[in-house]
């Protein structure tokens, strides 16, 4: 029987919106003003940071919502539930949901801290990244520390710096950083350079896990998004509806696993774990066959590609894939790798199915084993986070 | 018993070596000079066209190498089999492979024609495709009507002209024409726009599929890749391997079909069909369970997204797709749809199991039974591409 009441779910992609104060009680006193502040703008609440104005998302607190109306405009820290953006009122709708514990990643400073990386005064953003570290972690996870998962961002623009905020956190609980799926969209060096070595060796040594979400590079997938991405000088509006990157956002991280795959950093480091956050799993047999078929026939012309090591077994050893929605990819789960499927629960966002989570997890899991459930919805996410039960 | 000696094997997705005659034979003589002709460079040939060099690519030609040998280097014509670029000796290694019928892309002008869309003088691209297609029609097919089906390129940078080469070349037999797959990577309007309408027109009036081969808009997928291709003013090499786009040539056709899915095109022509070339089949299912998920939820704060159209309904109306290797969606074959799948050979191309396919397929289908094996080696492409069994 699937999903019993003594069954808990480890959620490994939620999302939390900053309340107002997040950097103004933080930021020394000096910098109070260019930090990160909430304003009033036609009515709308909007972020201030350092002279640029960054409109809130309606799609990113819709929790509660009917889905007819959700829409891109800003909205009002009163209009959202209040779950979003403070941690007694989520652990009620975490209870509402059937949900036992949540890893949240940030909304103002993006998925991956995008924000602070395109950010001008760098001495600033590394600032407003440890305050975003130091609020969720002695703020927010503090409220309910065995429901809420330690996470942390990084200074992406400098890797020794990026490596002492890991070992930072990691000391205060950190069990995960959240870092671009594409540092390219960022005009950082890709995962095939040297680069990123200081930020491999303090995961390895600190255990922490790479939480890759899709879109934490600001890359939007689809031929439209990618083409107005692509030329910042004469902005081209997408004429795509969005609906089509929604559907296509598995697809960044299709492209950062093929990329991780066939980097030699897995080789490099071997005990480097990634999970691949809000990209479903129902793709990842498809590349992972396609992965070993190119690796098989295409390596002996190409440099740099190691001649031991099949990317499906790189995938088993080092990544772990996640679905809100799935039914295919938890059908074709043993091609998938149970031991490194787990749930997430997306609240407050638009995909999420907050308050019938547990219901409708209930429903995608219906015809699996109980063992494997457990998996899925709880053990594995323990073991990638090393968060265990309390007992 | 899978893939019997009487079941024939139709390939919707073969590739032809253009031979250094097929534009000097039939250009006027005035514009022989500047029209596509191979000359020798550093002892290797290379097209000449209208100013440009372009090399030859060996991938593109390793049919009967060993992997060993294969490189991304120019070859000569001594370097390939004949079969490469004479059709007579086409159709034995075809017997040779076990295969009745193939579907051939252009070499040199592209899959979809990008080379004459890139070109400056329009006149002369005009004429350059249309003797491609005379060509290919003419003298190729020709030699075995019932061996290659007929297929034509479009000047894709004028919606009329296009559709007046549909209707030109649907006369003399074309059943398919060879469309990017991304239109935008080409700086043409995307699916979205009502740009396009003169294509759907002309090839639901003559009943021509629109063949969608992956990378016929000249898109590399892969963050490296497409940060390269985006910056032309700054030519950045990409870091990655070429391994990494090998492994995602299908999320081309994921970003196409779902900017299919959600155009409208496919409700204003319910006639259209389309095929997707060279992507694999494993990815469908999940593709289209998640923009059936999008749909339900997105559609509302989203315009110009029709409420009654499903697109996973839409997709077994409009879509045909087809593998060379690809284990799990054979597994998944019910999901795929049965209907809608197709083998392709991909020869000469590196991905290609010449002169094996036959035995490789046999291997692939082996759990399949007999009258699926029928629909998806033969049946599906003969109907798809109006190419009944000469009896």
């Amino acid at each position: 029987m699937p999903l019993q009441d003594h069954h808990q779910i480890v959620s490994v992609d939620d999302h939390l919106i900053e309340h107002p104060q997040v950097w103004q009680s933080r930021l020394p006193e000096r910098l109070k003003a260019r930090g990160p502040r909430i304003e009033e703008q036609n009515g709308k609440h909007v972020w201030h940071y350092d002279g640029t104005i960054f409109p809130t998302v309606g799609l990113n607190a819709v929790a509660g919502k009917p889905a007819e109306q959700w829409g891109m405009d800003p909205v009002r820290y009163e209009d959202m539930i209040p779950g979003c953006y403070d941690p007694a009122a989520r652990v009620k709708d975490m209870d509402l949901d059937g949900v036992q514990a949540a890893l949240c990643f940030p909304s103002f400073p993006g998925f991956g801290g995008g924000v602070f990386q395109r950010a001008a005064d760098k001495d600033l953003a590394l600032i407003c990244a440890q305050a975003w570290n130091d609020f969720y972690i002695d703020e927010w996870c503090a409220t309910a520390p065995d429901r809420f998962v330690p996470l942390s961002i990084v200074p992406t623009w400098d890797p020794e710096l990026a490596a002492k905020e890991i070992l930072r956190t990691a000391a205060k609980g950190s069990r995960t950083i959240s870092f671009p799926d594409a540092p390219v969209a960022l005009d950082l060096p890709s995962f095939h350079s040297d680069h990123w070595e200081p930020v491999w060796n303090a995961c390895e040594e600190t255990g922490t896990v790479l939480s890759l979400h899709f879109g934490s590079g600001s890359f939007v997938p689809g031929f439209s998004f990618a083409k107005s991405k692509a030329m910042p000088g004469e902005m081209v509006m997408p004429d795509a509806p969005f609906a089509v990157a929604i559907t296509l956002f598995s697809t960044n991280l299709m492209w950062t696993l093929t990329d991780l795959l066939f980097s030699g950093v897995l080789q490099r480091h071997p005990k480097l774990q990634f999970s691949l956050a809000e990209g479903g799993i129902g793709w990842i047999p498809y590349i992972l066959e396609r992965a070993d078929f190119v690796w098989e026939r295409h390596r002996h012309y190409q440099h740099d590609i190691d001649f031991h090591s099949r990317p499906s077994d790189l995938y088993r050893e080092h990544f772990w894939g996640c679905f809100i929605d799935d039914e295919f990819g938890v059908k074709n789960r043993y091609d998938v790798g149970v031991d490194r499927i787990m749930l997430e629960i997306d609240f407050p966002h638009s995909d999420s199915n907050w308050p019938n989570s547990r219901k409708r997890a209930t429903e995608v899991l219906a015809d699996v084993p109980d063992d494997e459930v457990v998996k899925i919805t709880e053990t594995n996410a323990r073991t990638m986070l090393r968060f265990p039960r309390s007992s």
